[in-house]
C-alpha cells in the first residue's frame, strides 16, 4: 500500500509534538543530576544564607566606628579577638571595636558592617588603624540574601547545569526528581548497507546512519540503542521495529522512506498494533521523504536514508520531538539565536523551506556563514559544515550579506 | 609565607598553558568516541563511494537517450531490467535503453546518470515514457565523489562530532585514537563547609563549590572526582592535596587562596616536591585572589571560594587550560563569538577586567544583555544568569546599546 506524500509545513510537524507525553520522573542523586531536566519545582526550605556572613578577610566593625576615617586620618580600633571558622562568636562588637573576621565567617553581636584587611593595619596586639570609612551592610552578606525562604528558585522543566547543581547542594537536596532520559532505538535499512567492520563488496556501503543518529541522539543527553541493519525485508523490518519499540521510547529507521521500491517503512508501520501515521513528507529539502507515525503512543519515524538527510531533519524536526518527551519547558533551553553573516548569494527553491550548509568564518569582527555545496548524500560535507541555514518557503533564495540564524552543528 | 599578589592579566596568564603537555591517547571503539578529541591524522584508504551509486530511485539511463524530452514530447525507452541493491549489475545500458534501479543503487555499464521515478511513467512491463531531459552525471554521485582515496580528512585536535564518527563508520574505523580524557580532582575548603547531607550549624554553610565546579568540568568532557571538604588545616589539606594529585591530572581547590588568615594553598603548594608557583592574582574581578601552580608537571589551581568567582574563573581561565591538555586544537572547538547587545549602562573599574552576569532576552528580533547586580558570594545570581559579558581593563563602562560578546553558562 503506497501512500502518496501530503506534505507538511516544518510548524505543521511540529505541532504533532502535542501528540506524545512527556517520559515519567526518576530520582538521581545529585552528583549525577548535570544535564537533566527536573521534574519539579524547588522551593527552598531555608534562608540562604541563614547567618550573616562577611564576604571579605578584615575586620567586623560598627560602621559608625570608621564614619570619617582616610588615609591622612585614620580611625583606631581596639581588637577583641577572632570570629571562628564556622561557630557562632563568642565576642560582641561594640563602639571603636574590631573583630578579626575570615570570608564566610558570622558577624559577631553589635558588627553590622566588615572592614577589609587591606584598608587596615596592625598598630599592636589589640590595636588596628583603619583607612576607610564602610557603611553599614558592606562586606557582609545579609540572612537571607542569596535565597529567601519559601521562594520558588527552580521550576520543573528547567536544565540542570552547574549552578542549578550548586543551589541544590546549598539547599541540602542530595537527591533530585528528573524527567527519565528518552531510550531511543537506530535501525538502518537497505540491502546494500554493511556493518563497519565489513569490507563492503561491489555495490556495498558501510552504515553511516547509525553512527551519525546514535552520536545526535547521545549530543541531546538521551539514550541510544543501535539495532543493526535490517536489510529489504518486510518481516525482518516488522520484527526489528517491534522489538525496538518494545525496548525504547522511540525509534528512528533510516532508510526505506522514499516512495521507491523498497518502500516498506509504512506497510510495517501499519502492520503494528495501535499505529497511526502522522505524517509523510516535510516541505523541506534534503529530508522530504519524512515519516512519523505514533505506535503504541510511541515515536516511529521514518527518516531519509541520504546521511545529510536524516542528520538536518534530525537536528531541526527530530530533536523538538526528544525535547518535548524530555519535558524541557519554561526558559530552557533558551532560544538563543546565533547568527552570522552571507558570504555569498544562495539560490533557493519555492514552496519549500532548504536547509544549507555553512561554514562559519571569522574575519574582521564579523562571522560569515559560507555556504557548502554538495549532494545530500556526501558526509564530506557535513564533516566541513559548523552549521546549517534556513531558507524560508516563499523566497527564492538569500543575498550576500544577508544576516542570517545558523543552526549550530 | 604569604606572597603578595603580583596580579597577571588574562593573556599572561593563558600563556602558562604552554607549560603543560597534552595528555597521552588511548583508542577507544567508535561508538564511545562522541565528543573526544582525535589524536591522529585520518586519510582515507578508499575512494568514497568505490562505485557510481545512483541518489534517485528511477533509471539508470544514458543522458542523450533523453535529451529533447519534455511534457509534450516524450522520449520512449525500453526497461532491461532492474539493478539489485548491493550487487554488481548483471545488465548493461544502451542507447534508447533504461535500468530500473533505487537510491544507493550501483550504476550498471553504459548508463551515464539517473532519470527519477517521478519523471517516468510505465507504459507496459518493458517500456516507459520519459517527459525530462538528464544530463550525464545527474541523480548519481561518482567514485571519490565524497572522499577521495588518500585524502586527509581530519586532523588530529579535532572533536569528533556526530558526522565524524559517520565519516569514521564509512572508512570502517571500528576503533579511534583519541586523547586521554582530563581527571580532574576538586578539593573544598573551610572550617566552616559541611557536606550536603549535613545539617549546617550555625555560621556552617553546606559544600557548594564541588558541585558547581565537578559539573564544569562533566560539562566540558573531562572526568572529576570529588575529594571532600578540608578543613583550615595544614597537614589535612597537604594530605589531601598529595592524594588527588596522585589520582588526577589536575587539582582544583576551591577556598583558602585570598590573603587571609587561614592561607594554607601557598604552603601547601611549596611543601610538594617538584612544585613551582606560576602566578598568583590575575586582574579580573571576581576571581582574582587564584593561584595555579605546577606540581610535577600537573595543575595545581587554587581557585576563590566564593562559588561565583570559583565559577567565573573556571569558564574564561580554567576551562582553556582544560582544553589545552585535552589535545584540542585546529579549528574545533571553533570560537564562534556569541554576542547581544547591552540593555543598560554597567560601570566598571579600570585596571582589571570586570565579569558581569547578565541574563538573554530575546525581544523584536534583538538578543539583549541584561546585567544580573549580586555579590559574588550569590549562587542565585548565577542561577539566573545565562552568561557573563567581559569589560576590559582600560575602560570605565560599557554603554547601553553596546554589542557585547556573551560566554555562554
Amino acid at each position: 500500500m503506497k501512500e502518496f506524500f501530503k506534505v507538511k509545513t516544518i510548524d505543521q510537524v511540529l505541532e504533532y509534538r502535542t501528540q506524545f507525553v512527556p517520559l515519567e520522573t526518576e530520582e538521581v542523586p545529585l552528583g549525577n543530576s548535570m544535564g537533566r531536566i527536573l521534574a519539579e519545582d524547588i522551593h527552598s526550605d531555608i534562608d540562604l544564607p541563614d547567618f550573616t556572613r562577611s564576604i571579605m578577610d578584615g575586620f567586623a566593625v560598627r560602621g559608625a566606628s570608621t564614619f570619617g576615617a582616610g588615609e591622612g586620618n585614620p580611625a583606631y580600633l581596639a581588637v577583641k579577638g577572632s570570629v571562628a571558622m564556622g561557630e557562632i562568636p563568642n565576642l560582641s562588637v561594640g563602639p571603636g571595636e574590631a573583630v578579626r573576621i575570615s570570608t564566610g565567617g558570622m558577624l559577631p553581636e553589635g558588627a553590622d558592617s566588615v572592614i577589609m584587611v587591606e584598608h587596615t593595619e596592625a598598630i599592636d596586639e589589640t590595636t588596628i588603624e583603619v583607612y576607610r570609612s564602610v557603611a553599614p551592610g558592606q562586606n557582609m552578606v545579609a540572612v537571607g540574601e542569596d535565597i529567601k525562604k519559601g521562594e520558588a528558585i527552580l521550576i520543573g522543566g528547567q536544565v540542570i547545569r552547574p549552578q542549578e547543581a550548586g543551589l541544590l547542594a546549598a539547599l541540602g537536596k542530595q537527591a533530585v526528581r528528573v524527567r527519565k532520559k528518552p531510550v531511543v532505538g537506530i535501525i538502518s535499512t537497505g540491502d546494500e548497507v554493511v556493518p563497519v567492520d565489513k569490507v563492503p563488496g561491489p555495490g556495498q556501503i558501510r552504515d553511516v546512519n547509525t553512527h551519525t543518529l546514535l552520536n545526535q541522539v547521545l549530543e541531546l543527553g538521551a539514550s541510544a540503542i543501535p539495532f543493526g541493519i535490517v536489510g529489504d525485508d518486510y518481516d525482518a523490518l516488522l520484527a526489528k521495529s517491534t522489538e525496538a519499540l518494545d525496548r525504547c521510547d522511540m525509534v528512528l529507521v533510516s532508510g526505506g522512506s522514499s516512495v521507491g521500491v523498497r518502500d516498506f517503512t509504512i506497510d510495517v508501520i501499519s502492520a503494528m498494533e495501535d499505529s497511526d501515521i502522522l505524517f509523510h513528507g516535510i516541505s523541506i529539502s534534503p529530508g522530504k521523504p519524512t515519516i512519523l507515525a505514533r505506535v503504541q503512543n510511541k515515536q516511529f519515524w521514518g527518516l531519509p536514508g541520504h546521511v545529510v538527510s536524516a542528520m538536518v531533519v534530525f537536528a531541526r524536526i527530530v530533536k523538538p520531538f526528544i525535547e518535548h518527551i524530555s519535558g524541557i519547558s519554561g526558559r530552557a533551553p533558551k532560544k538563543i539565536k546565533f547568527t552570522a553573516t552571507l558570504s555569498r548569494n544562495v539560490a533557493s527553491a519555492q514552496g519549500r523551506v532548504d536547509f544549507v550548509r555553512i561554514r562559519l568564518i571569522q574575519k574582521n569582527d564579523t562571522t560569515w556563514a559560507e555556504p557548502i555545496l554538495g549532494k545530500s548524500g556526501l558526509i564530506s560535507t557535513m564533516v566541513k559544515a559548523d552549521g546549517l541555514i534556513e531558507i524560508g518557503m516563499n523566497t527564492e533564495g538569500l543575498d550576500k550579506g544577508t544576516e542570517v540564524e545558523v543552526i549550530l552543528l
